[in-house]
């Protein structure tokens, strides 16, 4: 059974659809592993696996859905686990699985070849899986389950080369898109981000060991000292020996996803060398002098908006004040509610501070604005306090563009910016007034001093731009249209 | 089985106990006490139970471990519980119960009457119900659980009156200690606060129909209108025609507790006609004014240190910063976890945002000192970091007495304050400066400009001062000291 | 939740509700009652429920639904129930219960009186249960269970005697119907039977212990010696120094419940000196000499009407053959079954031997008629397969008459002998020919020469004859109109 | 988690690994499937897996470990499987499973291919799966299962026909050993057995549809009509268009099981024409003639040794007796039982009928010794209860080597008969006498009035003569050592 449903009142956001970590020269490696998922968490709450490697016992592994907290802590099931090398995944996204099945679908994948078994986990998106699999199926390839990654261990079980490291290079050379993909083989830890580097993944050390981590929280939980990223296109060996280095694909220019400075990382990681809290302060700093407004106080959507909101308030010395208060037992989700109880909607999870708002003229600062529905509860609910004035202010740029490298996105038909001028959405939204950060001040913000190079922006922002570094050609198959080229 | 544990890191917070809930005159009204209970997880995480009544199916229960969002809001169970009449309580303390039969402590309590059954949920604690237990015992009274809240419906049992709320007063006039009560019989919803008010409880209007709750959080999410607080000392009877007021007890001074200010209570509540929130930031602002420091930044330890981190931020003008991320997956615990897992300790739960944090000369607002075990793991955590000077500010007088009445507190050779002057306490934690706000500060900060009256304090703040406003006679006989009168 | 359901094809049994049993004298008692309640699984299968006493650890117990084999053997479960002395109950009705409270309803109950805890398994039918029941809540008791036999335990609680055993004698003197008890205080284990002694009870010695059974297979199961009977109207009370035994009734002549030899009761126990195997073997041998017929085939209806058909096969020369397959598989039942596998009916669990039975003359023997549908279900399959004739031979006489004694019977107008004669059984259920053992045969199956003594039979046989030993008051309360004296 | 641990118990018998079940044709064919599986349980306890087709949704699947009747009757799993196309698999073995994957071992197993998806089950043994796996795994197939039965997909996905059944066709050709399989396509149900029909499959008329199941009581269960066997090396290929034969294999003499016709099929089947009840009788009366005894009592072992102590009292006239009585609660096992419960035995599966055997001459007539271990046990609990004699009578020859076919029997070391004469085995278990059926015996009660012809025996009796009909290829490259040529 599936504990835990997607929750009704977050569809409202983009998902990261997952999460990597991987630890290789360390006593029960599994363990670190699931300290390090339950870090990750956020980048996946519907399921998470883990495999891991012992010369005694082989590989073992365990998939679970629901939290790393509830599935991969007690000893019964970590004891099956055993080995000084682990990898684990964390998942968001039930695209594709259907009914009893699912669980095949979530990660690591494990594959046995001639020279011996391996398991891979991936973060990201292939733009030409569909394509991969019609091929490989047609070759006599039978998948398990519906997830487009299994394609990447297919290609590795067709390779003729001699060893895994090799036939993963051959692998990843044949798929197109977003990965950081952490893989294990009985004696070595492999890192891979694709050429772009559009997902994040890093490197660290602990005691006589080596971690892998989507993000450097991962290493914080597990006391690892953060060593460096692996970098755009770099595919990382670690075995006892050390670290090796290779860089399998042609060289191109990174586009890391801006997003993840927006909402996706935690505020305590570093990405690009950059505290992603101090970044989300600094797109506050940013709104509050591109976008100002005479109010009583500065509230932020809890809890994504906090840090934009601590900026926008000290620039424009407006008081920062919690208005809405966020109820921490939500967890993820009511299962199966009653429909009294989804009809509650946002009122289950965040409440007005009503003696407060009460009267007042409020700025609320939220990361995003997907589908507009969220806001316009929340709207709602402060004015039903008494608030005297509502201003939505946006850390992001209008989400006018799905997703193809790994982010839940809705179609493009059903994001608010994709149908709606700023004036409209205002309107919708019925607010005072509505403001979105500029795409030069959100470059600002991550230190592009500049703003966005359109020629050559550092950056992949495609939801915001509709510039998609990678041609997303399963789905042109399906039908998706370019932006037209201006 | 029992899923949820305490958690391990938890245990360094005064834990309130119960929260209750009721709700009369609206279709399946047990889906709304859900809700409340909801609302009102934070006054108890371990267990939750609920009990309905209509005339056809008659008086239904349902109790369980975990959180209510788990247990309380499936069609499945939510359909065995109908009816326009229903309460619920949430509770914490496993106090007294042993092994397998604890979800019989889990209450509201039922008893069949000659005249009817009748149900009742309890916040607070008896300070003689000991006493009465073995009375009762001796009489033929047999007690089904470990809870000293069944003596009140013993009581009920043995009265000689002709109908419940008659009962009711007579049990109550029985029992010493502090009691929010909330009640049901087969057509009237009934709730009582003790004479001295020292825990809340509040009344709501919702529709044709009426609520009572802990707390005003409670009646915001069922879209309830806040009407008044039930007044110490009262007992309401409430049913088709309305409200009916009694005053069964003598009439004393009231004497509500300091601490659900401080931290029990939600932020969004309005206890005694103030923001919670607001009398937090309050707290901030008079703190930064007894214990200034030269700082970079202010931080909260989250969450409960948020609102006075604010307050002392604004008076002080130092930049408030989330210094320290709170993993919002934690949930309640990691199920019975690996000794590996246990021993990470706060960094599950809490991480410091480091590249914000080094060289920084910082400033930690938390609630409440009360083992100090928590505060250590936090100030190495933050010097780990690289900050330059920690300096700890606390939203509290230091807790030196233990609560009898309906708080989980340690013994008191465990409170830190009671064997350590604020200096020592300083040293023990190893921080560069740490401070108190005073009891006086605190008065200030919920309105009492004269700060503390000594002779007539208006709340019960026993926790700090020793000054118990009922003698906890059970603890008595079982030895503990009270405070030499001076 | 609970697991199992009752069986939707075996309601054309008459069921018994109870198995006690206890155990004294042993380490890890709890164990060893397990066994036993799995030994007399067969007296209720719905629910079981264990008490266990140590000195450290106080008194423990476990309910739940579903079969001992799945709760009482695990260690988690069994390591709550520390100590020496243990008693345990079996349980099949749900009579009384609703919804999600029934697991209150599990016995052994427990109550704590001032002289130190007790807690009672009852095997039986209290017949004035629900006068005792109002009169208690009357005074002030507070039931916790719907169940009947809570009556004994409250009224322990009123008694002014100054120990168990005392209070125990008071409340059955005040109790009607049919009771076997097994109890326990802190230091005693404890047995009684009703003055007619209509349910079981043996005693048995294990090492240096002693156990209480319902039946002796449960003492062969822990390797008991069986010693002799608890009497009729008798109390033991075991300790460290021995059995003591009390006569606490007024002195009646005996009334076995007969039913217990013809199929309740296992046919591997012993039943007042006699086999239970041998004696329905008996029946098969009187059954064949009152009701010959001419067939090719005896059969049972497995596995209840087997040591009949073998008695009636081998008096009757006619060849014994396993005709109906039991599926083992079976267990209890589906759990909630979808419609279509409901309606297969009785084929989930008995397939008809087909090759041996086509054209072949038939004698299916069955132990009891109660409803008959199970009858019709059974020739249909028989006729089906291409039997020529079939004969259906009932190892007791017509059940004409409910029993108020602890046996879950239907309402009379569902017995289909309170409104037939034979021969309209016979061309209702569709058979060649149908006969019941006469009242007189059974009663010289069980050994009196003689038959039946109207003035003073020696058993309970008022389902049967409608001749109950003691009056069903809270029935005739309810309407119920006993046989007309004749 | 897996519910249900293999029998401590039941060790001593040799156990089927599998049965197979489809249904193509009716409406809910997943319905019938189960109660197929249900019928077929004995075949296989530990696991079950079903696989429907339905043109809106596809093919679904659905894998429990545990028993039919607890997994697959519930509406909520039922309603995942729509169609009117189905397949079910009950399996025994956990050979090669390790820790938490097992679940990937349960059939059916599906593999998508170029022209559609196809699910297959297996019950049988391919005794070159481990070199044919190798190969697979060298040119590049994942395996997800460590099951041989898996090589037939993979073989099947490599095949470059055009068309499901003659990809079969391929991938059979290439394996070696025992299999009757049950296959399903999106619009065909097929049905093979190997060349020497090993193991059984009939074919069955239900409505408008076919059924296929291993044996004729899984057609009885959902009221369908026998009509044939699969003939040893055919396939069958059923459509609305109804069955095409086809015969891909060379053909050879056929050498169907005879321990099926001893133990393994359920006593209500028909095979190869015969009632299995009548043969496993005919076994009891050739040994009354090749070996009697002077007794007072012949006794089965429950329940498998019924039918021969039957045929053995009727060729004797020694009475038939229920000497031992099987605890029918059983179930499958304790789970994960307490050390105490495990040292009970098999008392906690058979008890003693101690009235009726106490100083009686007993003949206790069982269906096989495998390693001897239960049979001693059981003369124990005889003797304990006071027997004159014990005599064993076993209604099967001696087991002195392994089958490879699809049955899980111990290691040759284990099986006491390849180790020890029949005396020996007499005196190391202790009894009066012990005496095997002969071969011929066998033979002549399964219908060969000649007994076994050497040159060209009509059944596999390798596991009583070591006289393999195919050679073992993988065990013989593990070692294995075959019988020396005579």
């Amino acid at each position: 059974m599936r504990p835990f449903l997607s929750h009704p009142f977050d569809d409202d956001k983009l998902k990261e659809e997952c999460g990597v970590f991987g630890v290789i020269g360390v006593c029960d490696a599994a363990n670190f592993v699931a300290l390090g998922m339950h870090a990750l968490q956020h980048r996946g709450q519907e399921a998470g696996g883990i495999v891991a490697y012992d010369p005694e016992h082989g590989f073992n592994s365990a998939r679970r859905f629901g939290y790393v907290r509830d599935n991969f802590t007690d000893p019964a099931t970590m004891s099956t686990l055993p080995g000084a090398l682990a990898i684990g995944h964390v998942r968001y996204s039930t695209a594709g699985s259907k009914g009893a099945t699912a669980i095949r679908d979530v990660q690591p994948f494990f594959g046995e070849f001639a020279m011996g078994g391996a398991a891979i986990a991936h973060n990201g998106n292939l733009t030409n899986a569909a394509a991969l699999r019609r091929e490989l199926i047609e070759r006599g390839s039978i998948f398990q389950s519906s997830s487009d990654s299994e394609c990447i261990i297919h290609l590795m079980a067709r390779s003729i080369q001699k060893n895994i490291p090799e036939r993963m290079k051959d692998a990843l050379r044949r798929v197109e898109g977003a990965f950081s993909v952490v893989a294990m083989t009985r004696t070595k830890l492999i890192g891979v981000r694709d050429p772009l580097g559009v997902r994040p993944l890093v490197i660290g050390r602990i005691g006589e060991g080596w971690a892998l981590s989507s993000e450097t929280c991962g290493l914080d939980i597990i006391g690892a000292e953060f060593i460096r990223e692996v970098e755009p296109g770099e595919m990382v060996v670690i075995d006892e020996k050390g670290i090796e280095s290779f860089h399998p694909f042609d060289r191109r220019a990174a586009r890391f996803c801006i997003f993840e400075h927006v909402y996706f990382s935690r505020p305590d990681s570093i990405l690009g060398g950059r505290s992603v809290y101090e970044t989300r302060r600094q797109i506050g700093v940013e709104l509050a002098k591109e976008a100002p407004v005479d109010a009583d106080l500065v509230c932020p959507v809890p809890d994504s908006g906090t840090p934009a909101a601590i900026g926008f308030s000290q620039q424009s010395g407006i008081p920062y004040a919690m208005g809405i208060i966020r109820n921490q037992y939500m967890g993820r989700t009511f299962i199966e509610p009653t429909e009294q109880i989804r009809n509650m909607g946002v009122r289950l999870k965040l409440n007005v501070n009503r003696a407060l708002i009460k009267g007042k003229r409020v700025i609320l600062v939220d990361d995003s604005v997907v589908r507009g529905t969220t806001s316009r509860k929340i709207k709602d609910m402060i004015l039903d306090a008494g608030a005297a004035e509502v201003h939505f202010r946006i850390a992001s740029p209008p989400t006018a563009w799905p997703c193809f490298y790994g982010v839940d996105t809705p179609e493009r038909a059903k994001l608010l910016a994709a149908n709606m001028s700023e004036d409209e959405m205002r309107d919708w939204i019925g607010v005072d007034s509505l403001r979105f950060i500029s795409l030069d001040g959100l470059y600002r913000a991550v230190g592009e001093a500049a703003g966005r190079d359109p020629k050559a922006p550092r950056y992949c922002d495609a939801c915001f731009s509709g510039d998609y570094p990678v041609a997303p050609s399963d789905k042109i198959d399906q039908g998706f249209e370019m932006k037209a080229a201006q």
